[in-house]
């Protein structure tokens, strides 16, 4: 039991058309855990920079996760700042500020080292290995990325795939890495890299698991207003993360139940600006919409 | 039982990356009818010009369609011509030349006006309405629409949505009939037109139903190739309205599995070019595809 995340503890400044909000807390491991958490404990391995505001840390200790692993050193901590308009599919970057992120190399306790689950968020992926090397003996390894990386870094990110057994994409970064337009292609070429099991997501589409023994697609929970969908994808990962490192088995059954928490989970995040829902989010609240949702929207 | 289509019998010059076909059989209503004939009797209403092969209309009556009202008058059949790139996900339309469809004005055979199932394909609004006033008592009417319509000819349009129970439209046409860019409002300001129920076709990325009384999404079945999406939606619409005719009532369940037959319908369509892979479609094709996405792919 147990899951730990390296990824970005973040101060984001968002704009959608329902408000504006500066410096509320933000990055892929804070969105993952606060998903996660309703499953499994969750170690979050990160860093933040001395302006890092202590009522933040504070939070996040309430909410059950463990910050052994949260460097705080000088510097400024990791900044975005983004805007979304019309249909709030695409984020556009307006800044961003790498701050006290772009020397960190995370270092971990021997306890955590010990943790079976392993969620490498989106960072760097000479760090996603470094954790990757770290880890004792990690059953379940997945992995996030960007473009970014797949621009600058691409060799290096392909050796972290190689060590991973879940590869979690959007479907950009899926065609982008792969060269191949249709995402079941692209999915079996990023299968070809290393990881077993696939997991593109598609924002309000939905996503899609692939694994060379069976695909599985589940459509986005239909939202009427989405206010802010920042770190959707990080969320619909917590979810599916968090559940699979309870099961015994990671069979199809098992992958149907964690893409389905996943996306559940996406779907309160995109409610509130930042943490606001996700924070007060329970594992009531998740069967309750999970069971709506199968008997009401799906076949 | 039968189900009657009005729309368009047309020569479709189709580029896609998988090869280029000149003239083929196209059209809204040779798409709809060759999807809907695998689930009921189909007469098709529309008007080609002298210059329309033989061959096309022979093919059509050997697929059981009644051609009773297929005109045939001096001029040009409509012609479009269209290449895709890609993702093979938007039609890029090069040409397009309405010939005989300028001066359509559909005329039915007495038998014709007692049928009981309607679709009114994406013809002018004006003679869609027209063919409404035709019938002597309609049970179930569908409409189709495009965005020439909705921006040249939106009054009519609208009248024409007072009278019919199911408008089909895709993504893009909900949005700009309605000024929303949310799916589920949209459907819902459609509905407040008049149509009880709203499909919403999403193209590779599936299908939307709405009522006031419950909705439901279905992913498009994943297809690794794609040759040619020409007709996929009016394909999907034939099999939707196709069962639909022969169901006693319209409620959930019913309209869950008319989903789910359009979607696999669709699926076989954008294989080949044209009508080359849904000419050739049978109940069970369409079976064998709908049990392995409910056993291998859904929740």
């Amino acid at each position: 039991m147990g899951l730990i995340v390296l990824g970005t503890v973040a101060l984001d400044t968002v704009k959608t058309p329902f408000g504006f909000h500066k410096n509320i807390l933000g990055g892929s491991a804070s969105h993952f855990s606060m998903s996660a958490r309703t499953f499994t404990h969750v170690d979050i391995v990160a860093v933040v920079g001395k302006d890092f505001p202590r009522k933040h840390i504070e939070f996040l200790r309430r909410k059950g996760i463990n910050l052994d692993s949260l460097k705080m050193v000088d510097g400024d901590t990791f900044r975005w700042e983004g805007k979304y308009e019309g249909d709030l599919n695409t984020a556009h970057t307006l800044h961003t500020h790498l701050g006290v992120l772009a020397t960190f190399r995370p270092e971990i306790t021997e306890a955590q080292k010990r943790i079976k689950h392993v969620f490498l968020a989106n960072v760097d992926p000479d760090i996603q290995r470094h954790l990757i090397e770290c880890m004792r003996s990690p059953q379940l390894i997945g992995m996030d990325s960007m473009n970014f990386w797949i621009n600058t870094k691409r060799k290096s990110l392909l050796r972290t795939l190689k060590k991973v057994h879940i590869f979690v994409a959007n479907d950009q970064e899926a065609r982008s890495l792969t060269g191949e337009t249709n995402l079941i292609k692209a999915a079996r070429h990023l299968s070809s890299y290393g990881p077993k099991m696939i997991v593109i997501k598609k924002g309000e589409h939905g996503s899609f698991f692939f694994s060379d023994k069976f695909i599985f697609l589940l459509p986005a929970y239909p939202m009427e207003k989405v206010v802010d969908p920042t770190g959707a994808g990080d969320t619909f990962a917590g979810g599916f993360m968090g559940y699979l490192s309870t099961v015994r088995k990671i069979d199809e059954k098992a992958i149907h139940k964690a893409v389905a928490y996943g996306t559940i989970a996406a779907s309160f995040n995109v409610e509130g600006f930042g943490l606001e829902r996700t924070s007060r989010l329970t594992l009531k609240d998740v069967e309750k919409r999970l069971n709506f949702f199968k008997k009401h929207i799906l076949l």
